[in-house]
């Protein structure tokens, strides 16, 4: 890989998220070669992914490149790679640009869709974890209304016209908020030949309430805020199958969609020679100890959502959310300089700054450890939150611009299809109620 | 197509950039059915594409839905559709979503890269006329600097940073500027482990001077830019082949590149049934009167770069830029209102505003009239009126506040590799000089 090896210790960081930037930052500027390896050249601020979808921000402004980032820093390396393997008796990193050692190793990969082994829903669903695949979405539901204006089927063009989104976690929550105020708000404007009053936004949870991991008060308060912009929301129900066009339930729910967006879970991003038996727990998570050691070894660590720190009662880990692994990157980092200095590591003590949602215009919930609050105040405090860990000032006057934009005008103006999506299985096939779509249809 | 007859004529335009748009405008209000079709749901603003291929502008603030552009108005019918073939006779359109009748047609469909025949450069290069070449350049770019740094080959690595930009008109001008820019102010700090004082940025242009539509004192001027950026300007020589390495001209000149990029000329984008013998003339522009009416025919009409006006001792037509298509485009749209009212048609008359182009920061050239100047007022001369000409207040803005950031900061963020782009045939093979490669990039 071309990087020289010089005499101080060297500490390679596979994944560029929130965690391995919090890291790199904190080493940056000591003794230390820091190696930071990602498949992409850019950090994503994940959080805002769901603008990207639904055409209210555009990708570059929420993806920043990581060379940039810690350009500043001279013991510092980038390298664009996919990591193969993990050979950890030889310390050395198998890669698609070659191999590398390390002295000491940092797995801060994050997670990615966990379909819970349905390989049906896997095939045929959308999901949004990249920029890549935030684009893919938002040219997916633009192409879906420019079908429908073209087929005389009214079920066909319920289908197309019919969202599914499974998971009310927040990522859930956000897209059906984002997409109820884009039918209400631009569909009628943009097309005015079709009846997009029959448009449907679905959201199905497993759980009994949305945004179970908030409180009470923002759960039942976020629930109201979907229904207000006209969201279905549909509790207790679990999605077992999709075929590309047919939903089915364990219960007597179903839906035929062209889209269905799965949010319903997600699991450690593992790599080879470090996802065996013995070290991952709960949803693929490496179990770390409360130095985020990975059991075995006294120099690889693994941190954010690809952890899971099993210790203090801590039965399931912490959540896997942006806090987490900036905390964790930031406390490794001061580890890593202590066992420099050979003085003894310090356990990690997760610091809950509170949680939040926004569901539309207006429309958020805050759980902050002291207070809790929904609404009005709640959106400003969420954005104004999402612009300070924004990175980039660029990013965020451009951010900013557009939700200024966007409230002031209740528009979106990114709805743009650059790259068309081809869905792997677009066929939606009219049922058998064909013959009151045609009829219908003659009146449109 | 599911649009409806009304007893309105129903005009179809088949394109949606300056002159399908300008043309929609005029009409849009006006008791006539118009339907405007499209390959992309959004209109272009091609003379910022540049910018996007080099990380200083993002894709979307480019870029304009074509349905908001026209959502106010009753009559104006959308379609995401490539049209096929037009049958004169029977005055039907064929699209991959169907057939459309048509009263009045309107071609608008703008130009295409020309490569004069030569498939070998056709396979190998890269083009920069959409919305996704600019964006698969713009990965190109910067894929090479990440591959650069993975070679011990001295041959390979200056093949990855050289830039071979064909044709030294307003693109290939500004694309270099812009790339001699990167050079200077980013390269140094993105890659601090790569020599790259060693990129290369050439311009290679068959005339015998650069932006050769403008005076001969903004020709000069816009050289000396060039070269005080430290682009290498080649004149009087033709590239005739690459092979995804090796460049060759008509002069002794050559290069070994991984990218060449093509600007070198254009030509009409036709379509199947307007596009025999008798209907082209130079580079395969559609020949049409002084009312942009297509010969044979009293409703079928063509404007902007798609057409070729050449009375009045206009031998090869109005000059392929936004501005004429733009005029066309309004005037097309008075004159089909006299059509309608049995009044006789007006001749179009072209009203040169002038031209103008941008090197790099505080160096541009512009010809009006009556005035011609370069430098740091022709710089802001040229930023304003590319404001004003950009649709939509929100792109305006975030343009707007790029340009401040790129220009205090000296510097273009969105440098993000959102979809690689794998050249097709990507081989650089190193040259029997590997050896002294080999030696210098010990030193390295």
């Amino acid at each position: 890989m071309n990087i020289p090896r010089t005499s101080d210790p060297r500490v390679v960081i596979i994944g560029g998220g929130f965690g391995g930037i919090a890291l790199a930052k904190k080493l940056a500027k000591q003794e230390v070669q820091v190696v930071l390896l990602d498949k992409h050249n850019y950090h994503t601020f994940q959080p805002l992914l769901y603008q990207v979808s639904t055409g209210g921000l555009e990708p570059d402004s929420i993806a920043y490149p990581i060379r940039k980032i810690l350009s500043k820093y001279p013991n510092f390396y980038f390298r664009l790679a996919h990591v193969e393997a993990v050979d950890a008796e030889k310390e050395v990193l198998k890669t698609n640009i070659g191999e590398l050692k390390y002295d000491y190793l940092v797995l801060a990969t994050g997670s990615r869709t966990n379909f819970f082994g349905n390989k049906e829903i896997e095939a045929n669903s959308m999901i949004m974890k990249t920029v890549p695949e935030a684009l893919n979405l938002r040219s997916l539901i633009l192409e879906n209304f420019e079908q429908a204006l073209l087929t005389d089927s009214l079920d066909e063009r319920d289908a197309l016209m019919n969202f599914v989104i499974v998971g009310a976690g927040p990522t859930g929550v956000e897209l059906a908020g984002a997409l109820a105020e884009i039918k209400k708000g631009i569909l009628p404007k943009d097309y005015p030949d079709l009846d997009t009053r029959r448009a449907q936004i679905n959201i199905v949870q497993s759980g009994d309430a949305v945004l179970k991991g908030m409180s009470a008060k923002a759960s039942e308060k976020a629930e109201d805020f979907l229904e207000n912009l006209g969201v279905n929301v549909w509790k207790n129900t679990r999605v077992v199958g999709y075929d590309g066009d047919l939903v089915t339930t364990t219960t007597d729910l179903s839906f035929r969609t062209a889209t269905l967006i799965w949010a319903a879970g997600v699991k450690g991003e593992t790599i080879d020679g470090l996802n065996g038996k013995d070290f991952l727990t709960f949803s693929d998570r490496v179990a770390v100890n409360e130095f985020n050691q990975v059991k075995g070894f006294e120099n690889i660590f693994a941190i954010g959502d690809v952890a899971c720190m099993v210790t203090k009662g801590l039965l399931h880990g912490h959540p896997m959310v942006a806090q987490v692994a900036i905390q964790q990157g930031a406390h490794l980092g001061d580890n890593l300089l202590r066992i420099f200095e050979k003085e003894p590591l310090t356990p990690f003590e997760y610091k809950d700054k509170g949680t939040m949602a926004t569901i539309g215009r207006n429309k958020a919930v805050v759980d902050l450890p002291r207070f809790k609050f929904q609404g009005v105040f709640a959106w400003f405090v969420w954005m104004f939150v999402h612009l300070f860990f924004l990175i980039g000032f660029r990013n965020r006057m451009v951010v900013f611009i557009n939700w200024v934009y966007n409230y002031v005008r209740f528009d979106r103006e990114a709805r743009l299809i650059i790259r068309p999506y081809k869905k792997p299985k677009a066929k939606v096939i009219p049922i058998e109620s064909a013959k009151i779509g045609n009829k219908k249809s003659e009146n449109i």
